[in-house]
């Protein structure tokens, strides 16, 4: 990129994986590093943010750094925030800290949070932007996305079998996906901070809406489990219950509207959620244009009749089909004798809910 | 193997290559190769069957030894005939050749030709079995399953949405797999000897049931195209019309049995039938333990309504499931632009039929 040296270009490197690090945040703040480097190129000091309360990345850098930050080049993943939040804003500590020149990938989607780079340019900072952009929003998704469009990221999970079924006639669905499915689910639960179900499934499943291990334990970070609908919940429901004393709250959406929905979540920090079902709210936020990501597992036996895994999406005609994009296509060999492979497709929906509509 | 030498196992590998060769036949005959060796281990001539009318594989081979037959052995991957069919029967032309041992890697499952072994042993020609005999019945799997079980071998494919449909609300199902697919199936259907829909399938999709090459050209050999159902064609289906003057015949069995239909081909020598629908003739099928193997195209996209793939197999609960084991699972790649990859399952269905209740 023009304007930045290899120096920088390398810190930048480093300043990605310093944000990744074992305790990076998942939810709701973004993953974020930063290296301070001296005028020859040398590192003075790196720091990286560890979620919400604690301080960003450059602050944690800062204070590393001491009296060696003045003169020095902050290269950060995302642009300095310019707000007071739980900590003071970022682009004020490093004009208070004698910082140069600052370079940073991705300019901060945030309309609460940026105007960074203005307030240091404003104070004689020089700012280079858009070093590792693409990379820094990779690192940053699903937070990035639900910044931009003001709406958490909705992950779509189905299994179903060949024929199209999430359950027998009967009602009876475990298990339609196999143990390597399973697992794999827990795997992707973990990586959001809401499950969201309608009352139907509670109704008719009581499921715990939990994320466990290869073990079957609960793991010590739950996501926030969400129940949508406007029915009563039975107050003896496994998904308003702790699980095994860990704190694990659940909240009930009395709502039908999808954007509703996810305007209340977004309210609440939200930034990721796991959509569960059943075939009637999953077909709802298909309808509204709020899938982002669909995770789907199919498993190679037939049942011939029972629960539809997806309801009508008004669809008459197979030139109107949903035709999402297929990121990724894997075959789940079994992790259990006598199970068979299940293959799960990961895909993009056709078209980008216009973020205007989800405020 | 006890009892054949090193020369009789690689005369059997030769045997089973020449088997296999460009000429082979696909059906109704077995693929069978012959080598003869002289006593000293060297090869006399080697011999292949090309096709029902033409000389079976060791008479082939007899006629180019001349008289250094006698005195030799004759390695085969089939038991030599014993019945006068279209050709002599090979057991009574390898004791009038003179042939001193016979090996033979698979004995003959057709009742009506079986004996061979034991016409041999009584003119005292020393006989040795099974020398590599799971590669000669792999060779012939489709032909020893039709013989032994005295019906054909079922393929039965079908094409299908995530959520299980065959076609939208309206009936339209062009196209619900891709391109890939779609050529794969053309490639699997010239495997068969007949294709089978039923009429069903005719009155509402007219289908042409050809095969043909990726440029959609038909291939000069087309296997039987048959319907089967009580409902009168219309005359005007493009099923019964020929294929761009290519001898195609068509067939009408008017009985929903498939015991019944399967019978029928029985009798007119098929023994692989490639069964392609609807879904109420293949849940028959299912139903009656009459499919085979399955070949599953599942595409990325979904409907929400229309036709399901599968119709109603009395199956209630999800413990009662039909659940085959998975041969293969392949992802096919598309070839044509903006398309999508579809996944094939290779399916063997959990239990076989009794070959009892078949005939």
């Amino acid at each position: 990129m023009a304007g930045t040296s290899s120096h920088e270009h390398d810190a930048m490197r480093r300043a990605l994986v310093l944000a990744a690090g074992p305790d990076a945040p998942l939810h709701p703040n973004p993953r974020v590093g930063c290296v301070l480097l001296a005028p020859d190129g040398r590192v003075v000091a790196e720091g990286a943010h560890r979620g919400a309360g604690t301080p960003h990345a450059e602050v944690d850098a800062l204070s590393r750094a001491g009296a060696e930050a003045r003169g020095a080049t902050a290269v950060v993943t995302l642009e300095p925030c310019n707000h007071t939040g739980r900590t003071g804003p970022c682009a004020e500590a490093l004009v208070a800290a004698g910082v140069r020149r600052v370079v940073l990938a991705q300019r901060d989607p945030n309309p609460l949070a940026a105007g960074g780079a203005a307030t240091l340019r404003a104070a004689g900072i020089e700012v280079a932007t858009g070093l590792l952009e693409a990379e820094a929003r990779e690192l940053n998704r699903v937070w990035t996305f639900a910044v931009e469009h003001g709406r958490p990221f909705v992950t779509w999970k189905l299994a179903t079998t060949i024929d199209g079924r999430s359950a027998a006639a009967d009602g009876t669905s475990r298990w339609v996906s196999g143990t390597a499915s399973r697992r794999d689910t827990h795997r992707l639960r973990a990586l959001a901070d809401t499950m969201l179900v309608g009352t139907g499934t509670v109704a008719v499943d009581d499921p715990l809406l939990t994320v466990r291990d290869a073990e079957d334990r609960p793991l010590a970070r739950q996501p926030l489990r969400v129940v949508m609908g406007e029915r009563d919940l039975d107050p003896a429901a496994r998904v308003l219950a702790p699980v095994d004393g860990i704190a694990s709250p659940s909240l009930h959406l009395r709502t039908r509207d999808p954007h509703e929905a996810l305007a209340e979540l977004a309210a609440r920090e939200r930034r990721h959620v796991f959509l569960e079902g059943g075939p009637t709210l999953a077909a709802a936020f298909v309808a509204a244009g709020l899938v982002d990501e669909v995770v789907a597992y199919v498993a190679p036996f037939l049942l011939g009749a029972g629960r539809s895994a997806v309801a009508d999406l008004g669809i008459t005609t197979i030139t109107d089909a949903w035709r999402p994009e297929v990121l990724d296509v894997a075959v789940l060999e079994p992790v259990v004798a006598g199970e068979q492979p299940d293959v799960r497709f990961t895909l993009v929906p056709p078209v980008r809910t216009p973020a205007a509509g989800d405020a």
